[in-house]
């Protein structure tokens, strides 16, 4: 039996990964008058008197909606919101489980755009932050934007940041292994979408200034007349060499290479092409750009994958639950670039103990990466006046 | 200390009465694999294929979201989504401890009817029911009716019908203390907003043939000026003989007084003047529209109010659980009428056994309130060809 048939045994047999419970027994009439009428009403009238108050007396302050229009779910493409659910209760439950937080899964049944932010804009006031999940490019970027600027609690699109986060923290130390500053590295990125783009960017925040994107049509150049907004955007600060070509053009020389793609787009000869102790994260799933054991006979120096059954796991279950335990625990306003790489240093950092060629990040069972990666976005917070506690 | 001083105690000591689990354990990479990536990949395209699979292989079948918008939260009004927040946790709980139901409290930024109607239609798969709470009227009337063509999930607001069902229980066991009929009883309902009228139309439902409303401007009367939309559809049903005048003109000679108004509004005079064995709800919260005492002193044969404090407490908590899990039990399709009528005679049946003056109506904690309503719910919808299993 695959895993395949395994989990679809253990939804059936689960009806449901998450549920809701009672935080007090409501077992007589004196428990129904406080927690229900008449007594509720008391902590009804402190919140509409000042609505920071919520924070004191509902679960707003530990909540997160995960919300999906399903329109880009794992592998599986557009589904829609309703076959997304299993995945949003699953991303449910890591929250929970990694980082004690209440959270709710919330899928959609339209995937306008407009739709999309009236909708997240109308529910937030019962949460604390919203996870965007599974929301398809270039949607993804405006419906982050626009929830951002009009709600004061955390919007996160954790398909972009969350891997963002962990492939940085990875680097950070495969770098650092292979002898080789961030601002000197020659980094490409195969895979230009909203991944790809995320990652660029909290490259960029770190210290890197030498990335190449490269897309199916090939690297992302000012002036392709395929390019997407969003990759235009990105052409301005990437490629500061202005190749031209594909992947082979992009990866010839490089010291990095990340995969957000699909399946078998490295070749060992792209791999023997590369610089000296060469960094190659292929992270398309299930199946890799290139499998660990072809690129290290290829010569690549540190091999990375978001399959759990090789080494260098780069799985953004590493960052999500810690990124919001520490936003909700300093009331963040929102999740700032600083406080991405504040979680991919703390990461990068975990690992840095016992740092070797097969582990430049922590397992995602580590009990010690959700809380120091709160402890790292709540000071980072603070740090740049977004908190509010 | 008053039960409100001691109710934001408990709520601030509690910071949120619900809380989400996880109803697995997420301590391996195997765990991971089948509860997240990639094994999740399976139920999803189970889903995709067949949108029913989704009550398999998720939590749907068990979850009722309580929406409110705040525009009349308890006796407070219009306070909004998040200050009525504590009420929608509470209802939420009740939910769980009564019925078993996972629920989920969603409170809204915006009131405006088109966008509390396109937010619950856009939040909807993740839901095997919405309850309705605390909208004012006559906005509650038509979101919900807009709501329940939209939806193929149960739709109810309980302001109205879980009020209506509980009145209904409480009046068939009344009468038949009182030996009189329901189809010849005249009763008169104080308060013509959504309770009063969702009242008149189930006690329709059960039999009732003389129903008077009476609202703070007097008798509600075909013609009147100062009808609402939904007052004048009431006036075409109600008020049989005409009348014209005032609360105290339509219970001379009443053998029923429902009260779902304000305190005070019904006098000792006024009671002296119904019918033998004359039957008082005395309904509004906190404080009734005549105290038990006083309407006992004045003749009144059988006395209920809302309070916990009283005998008879005539509470909707005797009907919601038991409504949704007996709607989510059958996959209702909706609520319908008959399904109101069977849970208000289920209640009734279940006071039945020891029924007396003090006893019209079983205690909320009465063990087999939930379950008994839970079945003849289900019952009637499958009666009804609404079931969909």
């Amino acid at each position: 039996m695959d895993v395949y048939e395994k989990s679809l045994r253990l939804h059936a047999s689960l009806r449901g990964k998450y549920e809701v419970r009672s935080r007090i027994e409501i077992q007589d009439k004196e428990a129904l008058s406080l927690a229900y009428t008449p007594g509720v009403a008391q902590p009804c009238r402190e919140i509409a008197k000042d609505p920071e108050a919520a924070y004191r007396y509902t679960r707003k302050w530990n909540t997160v909606a995960v919300v999906s229009d399903g329109s880009a779910v794992l592998g599986l493409g557009n589904i829609g919101g309703l076959a997304g659910l299993p995945v949003m209760e699953g991303k449910s439950i890591l929250f929970r489980e990694f980082a004690g937080i209440d959270s709710i899964p919330i899928v959609l049944s339209g995937q306008n755009e407009d739709d999309i932010v009236r909708a997240v804009e109308m529910i937030a006031p019962s949460f604390g932050g919203i996870n965007l999940e599974d929301i398809c490019a270039p949607k993804c970027f405006s419906v982050e934007r626009r929830l951002k600027e009009k709600l004061d609690i955390p919007v996160f699109h954790d398909d972009q940041h969350g891997t963002a986060i962990v492939v940085c923290a990875a680097l950070l130390n495969a770098l650092k292994l292979a002898e080789k500053e961030l601002c000197n590295a020659r980094i490409v990125i195969c895979g230009a979408g909203s991944a790809g783009i995320a990652i660029a960017k909290l490259l960029f925040a770190c210290g890197a200034e030498h990335v190449t994107m490269v897309d199916r049509n090939g690297i992302v150049c000012a002036g392709e007349p395929w390019l997407t907004d969003a990759q235009a955007e990105m052409a301005r600060c990437t490629n500061r060499e202005g190749l031209r070509g594909g992947l082979a053009d992009a990866v010839r020389g490089a010291d990095v290479f990340v995969g957000v793609s699909a399946p078998k787009q490295l070749s060992r000869t792209m791999v023997q092409s590369m610089a000296g102790k060469s960094v190659v994260f292929a992270m398309a799933n299930p199946e890799p750009e290139i499998y660990p054991q072809e690129a290290l006979e290829a010569g690549a120096f540190i091999v990375g994958t978001g399959r759990s059954d090789f080494p260098n796991q780069i799985n953004n279950v590493l960052a999500f639950p810690g990124v919001f335990r520490g936003a909700l625990d300093v009331r963040a306003k929102e999740i700032s670039e600083g406080m991405k790489v504040a979680a991919a240093r703390a990461l990068a950092e975990l690992a840095g103990e016992r740092l070797s060629r097969e582990y430049v990040i922590p397992s995602p069972f580590d009990p010690r990466v959700a809380p120091a990666v709160a402890q790292a976005v709540a000071a980072q917070a603070q740090r740049e006046g977004l908190s509010r506690v």
